[in-house]
């Protein structure tokens, strides 16, 4: 079979090398406006050929694992192009504005829209990881406008690279992953700046700061190519979440500015049961 | 020697253990208010012996590692009590306070003021692990203002367990850890109390968050017992993180708010460069 897959990063290029590893004689064509990115896809074996957007005509599946931006502009070319039993599916970080956009296409029962939450910090086709997704969530959103038979042929695929399905509906979704994926990023962006606004000598950061910072701060590494489409994509949920966290961070604030270290101690008490939430996580890997 | 640890925690615990695989004929001492963590302590051979307060006018060596509140009440005690050739050094994460509290002290050189920058979100002796300060850097506050072959010993100590040293003076150590150590906790406690506040349905949370949450969230699984004093201690410093770190994601939020995607992306375009910093505290471990 032909798989296409647009947008040859972390993402893309991950399912890339399940799909091979997971399914037989699939060649994997890449698209991507990115040559150097492309190219060096080409030479790690993670696609198998290059391809351009015309070419999705002769696609069996195509993967949408471009920016959410880049997602919205495309993804009615792209069901325009494809055979009537092309399964074409999206792997966004947003699910409302897609969904919305494909409402009333024709070749709707064609489209699955997908959120595997797997991911590093990382980006490009070198970030590619064969085994991302084992163990991870896929969360599908408005099944039962895809045509039975390509659900059915999808969620088999999902299942062989070791995913976890769950169905939620576009609204709730962007409104959940707002606060568990969205808020993350902001908050760790907003700390690595305000760090690195202050060590004016940066030699003091790299001597004093410990796993804790690291770990905390890591997502700043992320792509402002990917996120900002995402932040403005979700916008309503995303200042939501961001009002909600600055209120909590003001009123620690003003626990510790009056000295009610009581209410600072108990603040932090109740937010310990994190842990368990977190074992949930991982038991569940 | 006889080397006495008091409170044997995730710290103190790892330095009994460092202690004990790197010198020779060393005697742990375990004091700890804890009676079930002593047992603990003993059962995992983290300590030799139980101890009392008082007993610590046998030591060659007295490890204060206990909530920095609690270093503040008995580090006179500990002063009075020990041979005049004893070494005595504390392992807060505040050091002005402590430095401040022995300045007259006639035992002031007997003490010497440290915070090696290592550990993990949990505690108690079952947190205690072999090599955790390999690689991390222990900073050393008023060196001059101890006993100079004891300083010589530490050094020598500190340095067998692989630690690098670096030398602050006690207020810019409480500055800088502000930034890079406290601020990480409150952003991260924040955050899931954020997220824990939003979602009543807990399988929401379980099978949404991805390992950049967990990432992110970690710290908040800390101790407030441990933390409460540290924040009170550092107030001021503190204080002026959180400040800066609010005003930063408020202007984040205005820049969504107003529609600023070009501003988005910068933000993060330019705390992007957080990796070059982090690949430098990588490159020294």
């Amino acid at each position: 079979m032909k798989v296409f897959v647009i947008g040859v990063g972390l993402i893309g290029g991950s399912l890339a090398k399940d799909f091979k590893k997971h399914l037989e004689d699939v060649t994997i064509f890449g698209i991507d406006l990115n040559e150097e990115n492309l190219n060096k896809a080409i030479e790690l074996g993670v696609v198998d050929e290059k391809a351009h957007l015309n070419d999705v005509a002769q696609a069996d599946c195509v993967i949408l694992s471009v920016p959410v931006d880049v997602s919205s502009v495309i993804i009615e070319d792209v069901l325009n192009l494809v055979k009537d039993d092309a399964i074409v599916f999206d792997v966004g970080s947003t699910k409302f504005q897609i969904c919305k956009q494909v409402r009333n296409h024709p070749k709707r029962r064609n489209f699955l829209a997908t959120h595997p939450i797997a991911g590093t910090e990382f980006s490009g086709a070198e970030a590619a990881l064969e085994g991302l997704f084992e163990g991870k969530v896929n969360i599908i959103s408005e099944v039962e406008k895809t045509a039975f038979k390509l659900q059915e042929w999808a969620l088999e695929v999902f299942k062989k690279i070791g995913m976890r399905i769950r169905y939620m509906d576009p609204v709730a979704h962007d409104k959940h992953i707002a606060y568990v994926s969205h808020l993350s990023h902001i908050s760790s962006f907003m700390l690595g700046k305000t760090v690195i606004e202050k060590e004016q000598n940066e030699r003091d950061i790299f001597d004093l700061a410990g796993s804790g910072f690291e770990s905390t701060v890591r997502l700043a590494k992320s792509s402002p190519q990917m996120w900002t489409p995402i932040f403005k994509q979700n916008k309503a949920f995303v200042l939501e979440s961001l009002e909600e966290y600055i209120v909590n961070l003001n009123n620690f604030k003003n626990f510790i500015q009056q000295d009610d270290y009581q209410a600072v101690h108990d603040e932090m008490l109740n937010t310990n049961r994190i842990k368990e939430i977190l074992n949930g996580i991982n038991k569940k890997k």
